[in-house]
């Protein structure tokens, strides 16, 4: 269950925040190769006086339409990650028209197997 | 200091969500044996248009009482884990008819036990 | 990259928030020694009806103007980490009229060197 939490400034249509969450999902599958129903995705919009994004002193040029993605996941490979942030700024790019230089990507640990009820079991 | 992020889907009375906060409160008191005041929790309310919560290919029924919940903590036991998830689960459909299928928990690691000033002093 | 998500109640004007995010920087660039453009903040208000900030039994004075702040970011030593405690506090209280009381730090992990698009390439 990678759970992906993506920060977004307000403004998207709700075919453009469908169009962002499939295309990411696609790339979860083919990078994480999880199940077609592992899908956990929460968007959160923001003011833009909500968020400060810059480009650590790189000349990265953002936009508006920054997508800020954090993905809490058991631990995958760094080529998994690799795969799967490139993979996410070809998506993005080709499906959504947002840029490669807007794509931020953390990933998280989740430090357990269990992500849902189904897989607890009292320990014995 | 376990700090407990509950995102949800919008449409909640007030009641609801206290009673969903109190009841969580009281699975950490008895999951992690803190003190009752070690609480910090904060609700995210979502639009659904704004989630995407699927089953794993589990055929887990999902409803729009949805809870997904990042407990962000020092490390934990697995039994402390699982105990916690488990006792959420009783305590969420006794006390807030939220069925265990609804219930997603995700671990993260607080890296540091500084969560609060006080314990915080220079290094010497 | 650290990314920080910075909790706080509903209430504070345009410009208590930008003071609060930029003071929170100016630490950020000390405590962490980073880029100057090495920013990613994003703010996330609460109607106090969505919190519940406890002080874990030990009688600290909490009030409204709480700030949670999660820092996201590669592994930080427990110097840096509680220098960035240290000076947030002083920070917060000189430029914002924020107590060391009322700020709660957690900080997590980054598992991963990509931070933004720039640094991915393709693993060989």
């Amino acid at each position: 269950m990678p759970l992906l939490k993506c920060d977004i400034i307000e403004g998207r249509t709700d075919e453009e925040i469908s169009s962002l969450l499939d295309a990411t999902h696609e790339v979860v599958l083919k990078a994480f190769r999880v199940p077609e129903g592992d899908r956990y995705q929460i968007v959160n919009e923001h003011r833009p006086s909500r968020t400060r994004i810059e480009d650590t002193g790189l000349g990265i040029p953002r936009t508006g339409k920054n997508v800020i993605l954090q993905v809490i996941s058991r631990p995958r490979s760094i080529d998994d990650k690799q795969t799967f942030h490139r993979l996410l700024c070809e998506a993005l790019s080709d499906k959504c028209d947002i840029s490669a230089s807007d794509v931020m990507v953390t990933f998280v640990e989740n430090t357990d197997p269990i992500g849902h009820s189904e897989t607890v079991r009292p320990s014995s």
